[in-house]
């Protein structure tokens, strides 16, 4: 079966109220005192990470892209649950792991370890509390309002690179940084979040059909790792930033970008510099 | 690195207060006004399951074993996040997996798909929500109490050789079940309480050793799947009954047998029919 046919076979299942997102957003969960935030993610060797890397580097990132869903919601970390299989460099594993949940202060609730073979897998679920009700999503953009980012669009490209070629820093794509001052900070101002994980325009075209709106791009205006190179830029995953929408007259309370502007619905969910982006093939990175 | 090492690397890392079992036993997480359970299994192919077993009882199993942890501290479940990899039988896991959700009137709260290969591996973490203060620990135990467990124990065994020779009923190890009701019935009486996951013996052990005890079990007394071979049954794991100990005074309020009796630490934390059992080797099944 393949994943798009598998998601919506689990839209049969019966599904929390909260579970909007399934893969792609965090859930919301209302238990009546309090709002949480979850999100599970999994990392498999030679396909979300190389079989080459530090190990250390698979540890950070698994934390931080999922602390990255709680800071698209506004979210704060209350502990995450690890699932690991055990092999031959889990002394550099343990060594990342412990960077970045004292770099987040985060605490580690529990999990499971598994002996596995290779490709080996390793599963993370973050759970958090929600700073403000009501909660984020990436459905509630509003024509007439601007469309900002955060950071940088494409550092984790240029990061890939570096690691591959040996040259360079590739900290942007082996370490990405979760914004969870930002979301918090943005979480009672914006009209729809989410974080940029498989590349601005494909989130963007993501954000446009939850909102039932159009986004329109400025893509001179987007900060991006090498100008020279900006549609590869626009194109590529693994940023981490936030893209978020705000009322026109709100002024931005985070350092961001402004790169665009939300419209009514018209004929395709996305344009970039004026032309339409009627479908999300070859906009992005599409995870399995 | 061996499981044992990997677990005592992990309680050096920030770990959160309520992560006291790691693998072993789900996190409580104590959020003011609420206090929530947590745990996360994964299941490997050839590991945790038969390649040739049909996957509707694998997700039946997955969510069943976390629905488990959830019971044995009485807590009521909130939702499931699921890890999944993608395979040639997804349509049957997800007609299990709906099948243990509308079982338990349990949704899906999200999770992430991902591609993958031999051997497989499938993630749960599970959230529940405390119904008693304190929660159930499998720390509690104190000299003088009774020792209960319920259900049958063995059946598991049973059913895995009616599954391996194809006759017979394998459901007690294709399906079992998660004793939620029993579980939060008995929350505000029990000074101890674990699910038997790993074989009662083991568990025993583990709860004697938790609480700093030693239990006493009348062999004769556990009610197994099959009598003449009561030992077998002891150490085989799977059961997901209940193991529990109650003041001597107090009823049982749910249907289990009183198979022993807590005493004050021995020179070992476990006797079987009056024979000391010093260490836990082969007295069960050690997940890996």
């Amino acid at each position: 079966m393949n994943e798009t046919d598998f998601i919506a076979a689990l839209r049969a299942l019966p599904l929390h109220p909260g579970a909007r997102g399934l893969k792609d957003d965090a859930a919301v969960l209302d238990i009546g005192s309090e709002i949480l935030v979850l999100t599970h993610d999994v990392l498999v060797e030679g396909r979300h990470y190389l079989p080459s890397q530090d190990m250390a580097d698979v540890a950070w990132k698994l934390v931080a892209t999922n602390l990255s869903d709680l800071a698209a919601k506004g979210a704060r970390p209350l502990g995450v649950l690890l699932g690991h299989m055990l092999g031959g460099d889990d002394a550099r594993f343990l060594a990342g792991l412990d960077e970045v949940l004292s770099h987040y202060g985060v605490t580690l609730l529990g999990g499971d370890t598994v002996a596995g073979d290779a490709p080996r897998s390793f599963g993370l679920t973050a759970i958090g509390a929600a700073t403000h009700t009501p909660v984020p999503s990436r459905a509630g953009a509003q024509p007439g309002d601007a469309l900002w980012v955060t950071g940088t669009i494409g550092a984790a490209l240029l990061g890939f690179e570096a690691l591959r070629s040996g040259t360079g820093d590739p900290a942007a794509y082996t370490r990405p940084l979760a914004r969870l001052p930002e979301g918090e900070t943005l979480a009672p101002h914006v009209s729809a979040m989410m974080d940029v994980s498989d590349g601005l325009l494909l989130d963007a075209f993501r954000m446009a059909e939850a909102s039932g709106v159009s986004l329109a791009i400025d893509s001179a205006a987007v900060p991006v790792g090498e100008k020279a190179r900006s549609m590869d830029c626009l194109t590529w995953g693994d940023d981490y930033e936030l893209l978020f929408t705000l009322p026109a007259e709100t002024p931005c309370p985070v350092a961001a970008t402004l790169i665009g502007a939300v419209e009514p619905r018209g004929f395709a969910p996305l344009f970039v510099d004026g032309e339409a982006v009627a479908n999300p093939q070859g906009l992005g990175y599409v995870h399995r």
